[in-house]
C-alpha cells in the first residue's frame, strides 16, 4: 500500500494541464490567470491631486504670497490647464490633473475665500508636493502587476481592470462529473425506509467543488449494479474531463467500481492508501487522460480524501503557482498508533493571541459526518512517529 | 466628528432585517439560516456496519466456533435479515444494517473462505460491537444541528440534506445597487485620455459583494452632475434595499452625493469619521429604510469602508450570529499620532509557527489601490493610542 504523500506525487505525475479561455474580468475571481497583467500606463498616469483646495506654484507661498486669486477651476476629469500667473491659484478636486506650473496643494480647511481669491491659513506651513500623487509613484508604465499562474482574488479585480483588461485569460472550467453509488442511498424529500440512509456525499462532493470555484459540475447517483455503473461512467468518460466516484471502492461484494473503471480502460494508478480515513481510495486515468478519483463513501472519508487530493490536483491542472500552506498549533496530546497518515478534523480557534489553534475533533467513526460541521478543516499527523504533542506545529487544509 | 465605533453603532441601529426564502440546499451556503435544522431520525438511524466480512453472535465466537457457515447475505440498502443460527453468519457489507441477533464484524481480512462457511483467523481477537455504528451514536431523532442565525458553510450541506431538508429558509439575496461617480473614469475597454483614469472602485465593491455571497446587484456609473445624480439615485432608491456610493461625499466643488440624497429623502445619519482612510463617509437611511452607504472615492478608502462597515451592515441584516473575530500579531512597531482609528492594510504569513503575522503594507496614498494586492485584509489601530508595538495582538478583517 503506497503512502498518501506517494499518492499525492502520483497523482501530480499524471496531470494534463486544462485550456485556457478568456472571461470577463468581473467573474474571475478564484480562477488562474493564463496571462501576464502588465501597467496600461503610470500609476497615476499623472501627478493627481489627493485633496479638495487650490493648486499653487509653492514657490509664490515661500515668498509669504498668501493671497491667491482664482484664475481657473479644475475638475476631476478635466483636461489638464495651466496656471499662468505665478501668485494666483487653480481651484482644484480631489482626483484632478495638478495644472502646468504648480507644484503644491492647499487643502480646503486651511483656506477663506474672499472675494475671488483664497486665503491661506496664517499658521499652515505646506510643503512641496503635499497632497499630490506622483505619477508612477505606484508603478510604472508596462510593470508586471500580476505573473501567469496567480489565482485571482477579490481585491485583485480593480487592479486589473485598471491594467485596461476587461477581459483575462484564464483556466478553462473543467467539466467535472461526481458519482456516488450505493442502493441504501436516498435523496432528501423522498420517502425513506428504515434500513436506508440519506444521500450526502455526491452533494457534499459538488458543494466543496463549488467553494473552491469549480462550478461545472453534473451530478449522478447510480445503485449497486455493475452493467448500470458500467454505461454510465462510460458516458461520463466521454463528456467529462474528471471524474470523482464515492463508495464502491473497498472489499465488499458489491463494490465494483475498480472492476469496472478497469474495463473501461481506466488505468489503475493506484488502489488504496496507508492513512485514515479514506483507505480504499482508488485513483487511474482515463484513456483520454481523464483523471478518475474513486473515493471511499464513508462520509467522512469522502470529503477528506475530495480535499486532500481532488481539490490539490484540480489546482495543479489549473496551473495555480500561489498556493500557500497553513500552519496551526495542536490544541491536545493525540496519540496515534498505526504507521499510518491521519488527517483529523479540527476545530481552529484564535482567540486574542494571534495563533491558530486546532482543537481536535475525533468523529465517532468515519460514518460521523455530522461532527464534522463544528471543524474547519483538519489537521495531517504524519505516519513516521506516534505521539504528537501539544503545542506542536502541524499543517492544516482548510475543507 | 463621530469614531469608527459609534459609525458602527448608528448603522447597525438603523438595520432592517432582510425577509426569507426557501431555496435549494445545494445553493445555501454563505446564507444564513431562518429555520432551525433539527435531525430527522437518529443518526446513524440504525446500527450501521462500517466493515465488510460477516456479522456474528459475539457469544458464538467467545465459546471458541471459528468456523461460520454462511446463512444469508446482506449488502447496504437491504432490509434487515435475522440470524436464525447461533453458529452460524451473514455475509455482510459496509453501510449495511446490522442483522438481528448479531453484534459483532468480523472484517473480510481476518477470514478464509472454505466452502460456504468463513474460518476466522486464529489469532484473530474480535470485541463485541466492533465495527458497529451504533444506532444514535452521532445524534438522537430532533436534535437540534443548526440554529437560527448559523452561516452555512460548505461542509453542513451534507449533514442538512441528511436532515430531509431539500430545500432551506435562509435569507433573501438583498438587492443592492453600486454607482460610482466621477467625470475622470473610464471603463477598461475605452480609450483613454491622459487626464482620465481607469475606473475601478464600482468593479472592486461588486467583486467584494459576490465575495461575501451578495450577488443580487446592479452597477452604474454617473458623471459629476446634479441633475443626473438626482434622477438615477431616485430611480435606484426605488428599486434596492441596499445602495453603495463611491466618491462625491468631500469637500469638492463637484461632491454633490450629500445634497442629492439628502433632497431625495435620505436622512443623513453621519458624515465623516474619526478615521483613515476613509474619512469622508456618508451614511444614511432612505424613506422606506433604504441603507444608502457613499463611501470615499479613494480607491483604498472605497474598499476598506465597504468591507469595514457595508458587509458587516449586510451581514447583521441577514441575521448571522455565528461572526468570529480573526487576530493577528503585528510585526513591526507603527507609531500613528493624529487621534484616529487607523485601518492599516497588511500581507498575513503564517509560517510554520502557528501565528498569524500581520505584515503592514503601508500605501503611498488612499489612491494606491495596486499595493492592496499583497494584502488579505486590514488592521484596526484604535485611536486611544499612538505607539503599536511589534508582537502586539490587534484584530483583522479580512478583505
Amino acid at each position: 500500500m503506497i503512502t498518501s504523500k506517494d499518492a499525492i506525487k502520483f497523482i501530480f505525475q499524471n496531470i494534463t494541464k486544462f485550456g485556457d479561455e478568456k472571461i470577463n474580468t468581473l467573474d474571475a475571481v478564484g480562477k488562474t490567470l493564463r496571462e501576464p497583467i502588465q501597467a496600461e500606463r503610470d500609476q497615476p498616469p499623472f501627478d493627481r491631486v489627493t485633496m479638495d483646495g487650490i493648486a499653487i506654484n509653492f514657490d509664490s507661498i515661500k515668498q509669504n504670497n498668501r493671497n491667491f486669486l482664482v484664475s481657473k477651476t479644475q475638475f476631476a476629469g478635466d483636461s489638464q490647464c495651466t496656471l499662468e500667473k505665478k501668485n494666483s491659484c487653480v481651484e482644484i478636486m480631489t482626483g484632478a490633473v495638478l495644472p502646468m506650473n504648480t507644484n503644491c496643494i492647499i487643502p480646503i480647511e486651511q483656506l477663506v475665500k474672499k472675494d475671488k481669491s483664497y486665503i491661506v491659513n496664517q499658521h499652515y506651513q505646506p510643503k512641496k508636493y503635499q497632497y499630490i500623487h506622483r505619477q508612477g509613484s505606484d508603478h510604472k508604465f508596462n510593470t508586471l502587476i500580476f505573473d501567469i499562474g496567480h489565482k485571482i482574488k477579490t481585491i485583485d479585480i480593480s487592479a486589473i481592470l485598471s491594467c485596461n483588461k476587461e477581459n483575462v485569460s484564464v483556466n478553462i472550467d473543467p467539466k467535472i462529473c461526481v458519482i456516488s453509488t450505493g442502493n441504501e442511498l436516498v435523496a432528501a424529500g423522498k420517502k425513506i425506509l428504515p434500513h436506508q440512509i440519506r444521500m450526502s456525499n455526491g452533494p457534499a462532493i459538488l458543494s466543496m467543488l463549488k467553494n473552491h470555484n469549480y462550478k461545472n459540475c453534473e451530478y449522478k447517483h447510480l445503485k449497486d449494479d455493475k452493467r448500470i455503473q458500467y454505461e454510465h461512467i462510460e458516458k461520463s468518460l466521454n463528456s467529462s474531463d474528471i471524474i470523482i466516484l464515492s463508495g464502491g471502492v473497498s472489499m465488499g461484494k458489491a463494490d465494483y467500481i475498480p472492476h469496472v473503471l478497469e474495463e473501461l480502460g481506466v488505468k489503475n494508478i493506484f488502489h488504496k492508501i496507508r492513512q485514515r480515513p479514506g483507505k480504499p481510495m482508488w485513483f487511474g486515468v482515463g484513456p483520454e487522460d481523464q483523471l478518475v478519483f474513486a473515493l471511499p463513501g464513508n462520509p467522512v472519508s469522502t470529503i477528506t480524501c475530495c480535499r486532500h487530493y481532488v481539490i490539490p490536483a484540480l489546482n495543479l491542472a489549473c496551473g495555480q503557482k500561489n498556493i500557500i500552506d497553513e500552519f496551526v498549533q495542536l490544541q491536545k496530546n493525540i496519540t496515534f498508533k498505526p504507521a499510518l497518515t491521519y488527517l483529523l478534523p479540527v476545530k481552529i480557534t484564535n482567540s486574542k493571541n494571534g495563533i491558530l489553534e486546532a482543537n481536535p475533533i475525533e468523529t465517532n467513526t468515519s460514518g460521523d459526518f455530522t461532527t464534522l460541521i463544528d471543524t474547519d478543516g483538519y489537521i495531517e499527523l504524519t505516519s513516521n512517529k506516534e505521539e504528537f504533542n501539544k503545542s506542536e506545529i502541524l499543517n492544516f487544509y482548510r475543507w
